[in-house]
């Protein structure tokens, strides 16, 4: 196995294979295993399977604690945004996953080290790999450290409105009373624009404005996120 | 909550839950919720999203370990005719959850009982439910009892072709052998028949015939099946 992928794998994240063979295994492209049969290697596909399974639920189970009043439709948007080949294929570029997986000839001049949907497979079968040798706390200690963290900072916030983020942010605290105020109105009738301000325990945290209430409201939350971050 | 319910819960499955207001959750559906709302209580979406996650991860863990030889390909196939809807909600049915769960009138009136969709839901509520109040051992004794016997019985094998099933299926027993032997061809070449014995460390077992070569071979698998169930 590359030195180099256990020793940033220790120093980094603090994991340690007992089956270095898995590791390697999580690592192996069907590329390189198609052009060195007589190695008889397995490639990572089965894993990328388990792994896919194991990351599904642990962003499941992470999300439903986290966003305890999220409606299941946008808690299913959320765990879909996550988990998609794009956001996959980022968190192994970040973990340097990229530059320890085994290609063949082809596949590499080809750019398939680049390639988003290689390097999400690569990021699954890590995690099948790591589920397999310590079990599903381990792997959920990783992506609390490499996935979490960014769900956190609202990397994926975009699939919920601004005041459901609100409230969920808010709600974290504690029970909390969320309030928007429509406090004026200016312009014609046909060009009217709103302002909004929202209070929460009757403390105002930001104020909006926008061609309807709704959008106002909207602005204001998404104002008062920004004064305010998780 | 209905004592029937958690009397059957116990009685088939051994299960009592600690968080009672978790079971009621999932026999929760969101018409009740509508229809009830001075009672505020809280429908059984969010279960069901995770539910879907531990189901999903439990029956890739299974199939991983089951079939140690099938490709990610087949492996994919197979969990997907698993967990779909159909097949979660006949699991519901046998499971008699249909009886218990919470309609609105309306839904109630318009067949919701029997919809596949609702009690696909429902079987995976129940699911999240458990795991949430008895983590996941708990979750996987449960399905260990209704669903794996049913995927060991070749329920979900015609995702499969006959060679890999049989040879998944021999291989549980250790090491083994496994050889197709062409032994006869009759008929003109434009209407060929072919006719196959196949043999696990050198003991016949099955015979085929077909129109091709693959295709002998696969009635052979096939027969030897039959007479050798799983």
């Amino acid at each position: 196995m590359d030195n180099q992928l256990t020793t940033e794998l220790k120093e980094r994240y603090g994991i340690v294979f007992h089956d270095v063979n898995l590791l390697e295994q999580a690592f192996t492209h069907s590329s390189y295993v198609n052009e060195h049969r007589y190695l008889k290697l397995s490639d990572n596909e089965r894993l990328e399977f388990l792994g896919d399974a194991v990351l599904e639920l642990l962003v499941s189970q992470y999300l439903y604690k986290q966003f305890p009043e999220m409606p299941e439709g946008k808690l299913t948007k959320m765990r879909a945004a996550i988990v998609r080949e794009d956001s996959l294929s980022k968190f192994a570029k970040e973990c340097h996953f990229d530059q320890y997986i085994l290609l063949g000839k082809g596949e590499e001049n080809s750019g398939g080290r680049t390639r988003p949907a290689l390097l999400c497979d690569l990021f699954e079968a890590f995690l099948g790999a790591l589920f397999l040798d310590q079990k599903v706390d381990a792997v959920k200690k990783f992506i609390a450290e490499v996935i979490f963290p960014k769900i956190d900072a609202g990397a994926f916030s975009h699939e919920m409105d601004h005041k459901t983020h609100l409230q969920e942010v808010l709600q974290r605290q504690g029970d909390v009373h969320i309030d928007y105020r429509l406090v004026n109105e200016e312009g014609p009738a046909h060009d009217r624009i709103f302002f909004v301000e929202v209070f929460v325990n009757e403390k105002m945290i930001g104020t909006g404005q926008g061609k309807s209430k709704k959008l106002a409201e909207q602005d204001a939350a998404e104002r008062a996120l920004k004064k305010n971050p998780e």
